[in-house]
């Protein structure tokens, strides 16, 4: 499809512009969430900053925010802490049914979480928004968010052979998740990592994911096929499912000094460098820029090397692909950090839905409070109609 | 959001002119698949009016055109024939599974049928199709679309405590699923009606379940993930959720003579009828014409009585409502027809899903084929941004 830049208006044959490729840079919808300011290298979830958000407050807050529309106060903020922790807890039917989805080869976390939220919508028994209140969506939209994580735990202790931990209700979300993977007490600087990771993937704007969780909720469906829908979108390397592959770049690179030699290797034969380059930030992202810095923070020799890497790889690009500005994104840096907190690369991905989870439900929260039906249309560019059928052989 | 027909390019927190709300009439993508021209009252698959096909061939037939791109011939069909029948048998543990499944309240066969499907993908090892043949691809399109109605009929037996039956090789799609329904041989009227319902709702333009299968397949995610996205999206009411709400609203009115008072007060009371108007037909539903022909040929009071309320309601909307043109869409006549057929009302929306699975499917072939990510964006329009963030209280 031509990158036209323009679109168009109705269907029934008559012809008109098109939207560009990929509804690139098409506003398809209002929203008071967040907006991701790709050529200033800012984004911000309400209105507040993002970075600086994640540099003060706690991801519950972060949490609440996106749900409710404002930072809660003191009250507010153990209220919400106890409904986490509430929704944390597993039920038994539910534990057996995991046990399945562990048992059954072959096993990817993505798609066992799918499974697993499909099931449970099942049995809490979520219903179409429209015939429940906004009280009880709410309560829909807090059971998947909070119960995404020790789903995800579950999942990854069951199939390594273990059973799960129960979660600990003193616990903040980030420092529970780490608790229920591993069965013990996390390092607090690992904590504090993995929660900046986490608030740092809340919500990005219109991604894939959170489109595609606003298209199924237009259509009256209950919260829980969203998120399945999203978690879906998210499963898809081109967008949830490459920050494994940069650690897989980083053990292929293997040492600093071969950085640059690799990459212009890789890039004279056409290859793709992973965690380089976004649809929407032309310039850096800021979400790399902060995990950089945690990921210097947690120290050792893959962070180390990871920015090494970085320096080369931008350098590199700024020459073979001039006036492209291609920079590190969040996948850059995530599998970095998120290896540093001691998080299997399989569970990378399923790490980055456990947070992304808050931000669709707080977009399907929004979407049916002004909905319409998101229905676009298509160009027929087929053998021209109708042609008659012919008779069969 | 106003509808200004118009569109945008380009976020970057510049501004631009925006979609119409619900992206409604825009183009997004082109297609070979087929199309809907709503101010004619035509649509067509690839290049043959929908309707004639009905008329003239079979699901089977239909099917291959949308996976493959023309007709079958005898040998091509015979061996579509085998595949299908083939993937219809379901292995010990997927009904291990739905038993589970049809064993939980509460039960619905659309949610079910979503965990079914994630299910299955995981245990048959689909993949993203970044990383898979052109070939793999069309198998998981043949499993999944074959297998879909054979796990909704063994999921309502289940449910209703009856062991699920298995397939007859020998039998036609359409009559398969009524065998594996009920247990009994069908009515060849029921079979050849039920065919009739079936085709006629394979594909229909870019509708939100079609455009969701669409978006999840652009991220490189595997076809089960955008198969049960569409699941979802078809479970909303405003989309794929009203057939039985038709049957509701006849067993409402009651009797013909009480059609047009009943009307006239719904819509005086500001009620919505349902079955009428459609957002892309503006004139008449093809649809519905063929399928009062085909509840018109099954006969029966339930037939005779949405025809008389059909002819009422179209004349009381076109004096309460001048100009709106509206009139019963497919799914006025798809509750008669599949009631007709002796399809228990919660298996409408999932009989309509067990045939748009084919469509979802023939679209997913089509993205991968020439992708492009799917990434709209959005327009902020909450408090400006950035707000410093408040201390901690």
């Amino acid at each position: 499809m031509p990158d036209t830049g323009q679109v168009v208006s109705n269907t029934g044959g008559r012809d008109g512009a098109e939207a560009p490729a990929g509804l690139e840079g098409v506003i398809v919808a209002h929203t008071q969430i967040g907006d991701v300011r790709g050529l200033e290298g800012f984004y911000h979830y309400r209105q507040y900053d993002a970075i600086e958000l994640n540099r003060r407050r706690t991801l519950e807050d972060v949490w609440f925010l996106l749900f409710r529309g404002h930072l809660p106060d003191r009250a507010e903020r153990a209220g919400f802490q106890r409904e986490i922790a509430e929704h944390r807890v597993l039920p038994g039917d539910l534990v057996a049914f995991l046990r399945t989805l562990a048992a059954t080869d072959p096993f990817d976390p993505m798609t066992a979480l799918r499974t697993a939220i499909s099931f449970q919508a099942q049995r809490a028994g979520l219903r179409s928004w429209l015939d429940i209140s906004a009280d009880e969506l709410y309560g829909n939209a807090m059971l998947v968010s909070a119960q995404t994580p020790t789903l995800l735990a579950a999942l990854y202790r069951l199939r390594q052979g273990h059973e799960p931990v129960a979660p600990d209700p003193d616990l903040p979300a980030a420092a529970n998740f780490l608790y229920q993977l591993s069965g013990e007490r996390p390092d607090p600087q690992h904590a504090w990592a993995l929660e900046r990771y986490l608030i740092s993937t809340i919500d990005h704007g219109f991604n894939s994911s959170t489109f595609t969780a606003r298209v199924i909720a237009s259509t009256g469906a209950d919260l829980g096929a969203a998120v399945v829908g999203a978690i879906g979108a998210l499963s898809g390397p081109l967008h949830g499912g490459a920050p494994g592959r940069v650690l897989e770049m980083l053990d292929d690179i293997g040492s600093p000094d071969r950085a640059e030699a690799w990459v212009r290797d890789k890039v004279g034969r056409g290859g793709r460098i992973m965690g380089f380059g976004h649809r929407v930030y032309k310039g850096k992202d800021p979400r790399s820029a902060l995990l950089r810095e945690v990921a210097a923070s947690l120290g050792g020799p893959t962070a180390e090397f990871a920015m090494a890497v970085e320096d080369t790889i931008v350098a590199v690009l700024a020459e073979a692909k001039p006036g492209r500005a291609l920079n590190a994104n969040v996948e850059f840096y995530a599998g970095v950090v998120m290896a540093g907190c001691g998080i299997p690369r399989d569970m990378f991905t399923p790490t980055f839905a456990s947070s992304r989870v808050i931000g669709w439900c707080a977009h399907v929260l929004e979407q049916v409070s002004g909905n319409r039906l998101i229905r676009p249309a298509a160009r027929y560019d087929g053998k021209p109609p109708p042609e008659p059928v012919p008779a069969t052989d």
